[in-house]
């Protein structure tokens, strides 16, 4: 049987790492392989990139389109190499990010034309989507804070809070216009959010049986 | 009054240099300021693509479409930080491979979909163009041979002479039906290819004025 591709997603500090603890253990219980894999990045050429497009010293700030295909570059090789022959071995996939990121932060943040966006994904991506997408939603003052919290800003944590806003903005857009996507409310306490995200992967458990 | 855009392209071991320098040597006569970039590259996030693109040894290697998209992030780049900005302030550009080399490798050598190409081009560029491109053709059994005597080769320079082969067919179909885009028989000597790239130059520069 192939395996299930599931995505956290949402904005810096909005608790991915403990969410994908979360969907770590719940997996562990099915009795399942997972592959752990993050965007940008998650290959050796990915990583490379993810440094790339990080790195806040660069005479030369990634243009808005360089940033966009850069991210889908990282993502082809992803998807291409080790998703899609992980997922045909029957091995389950978690992400840390995924192509939602990019219609949310480029799309929303930095608003590059949507249509551009879902043509872009479409040629890169066919129909290939994540069986599940945890979106962790966060007001992003809170979730600027709790990464503020952890060390320095990269260059794109460094962005306006009107950015964020509007990648927010995107981000809830999405969810509520998508079934496969779920919205956690990450302002809750640690324990209501766990309980929160086992019970959506129990509910699409069922659905997938 | 604006520069302008003069691109030389061909296969590898087709005597793009001895071309350059040809056209920099023309150009100075013109009395303006030059501007000489190569892709991928010609930034330093470019330069720093470049490198990955090029590298034989990373474990995995570019999938075509991460390739493509990785092609397309250097020239988005280079095309907003250096090339707009450089022809609005007068200055000409003379750049080393340009759009192209990605219609000819990855369309014609990898036989990527030529509309998906076409999409992407527009999507990235919108309607900018060279002004003058000089394909210098040559057979690539020549071309490689050329190549090799300057030492190590590249990722994309092992790939098989079937693949060259088809890189130089679609090369010479995308220059016949372009008007500007200016054929260069590379195969003869050097005092000939340099007297028909000064023909070329003289051509366009009528036309230009």
């Amino acid at each position: 049987m192939a395996g299930r591709f599931i995505v956290i997603e949402g904005l810096e500090g909005a608790g991915k790492s403990t969410a994908a603890a979360c969907v770590k253990k719940f997996i562990a219980a099915q009795n399942v392989e997972l592959l752990h894999v993050r965007e940008p990045g998650g290959t050796e050429l990915g990583e490379a990139l993810r440094d790339l497009v990080k790195r806040p010293d660069l005479d030369d700030a990634p243009a808005a389109m360089t940033e966009l295909l850069l991210m889908y570059a990282s993502r082809a090789q992803l998807v291409e190499t080790k998703i899609k022959p992980a997922l045909a071995a029957g091995t389950w996939v978690l992400g840390d990010r995924h192509d939602l990121s990019s219609q949310a932060y480029q799309g929303g943040g930095r608003q590059l034309d949507q249509q551009l966006l879902a043509q872009l994904r479409d040629m890169v991506l066919g129909a290939f989507r994540p069986d599940l997408t945890l979106y962790m939603d966060i007001d992003p003052v809170i979730g600027l804070e709790r990464a503020r919290g952890r060390g320095e800003l990269d260059r794109i944590e460094q962005e306006s809070i009107d950015f964020f806003h509007r990648t927010r903005a995107r981000y809830q857009q999405l969810a509520q216009a998508d079934d496969r996507i779920v919205t956690i409310d990450a302002s809750q306490c640690i324990e209501q959010v766990q309980q929160d995200i086992e019970r959506a992967l129990q509910q699409a458990v069922q659905q997938w049986q």
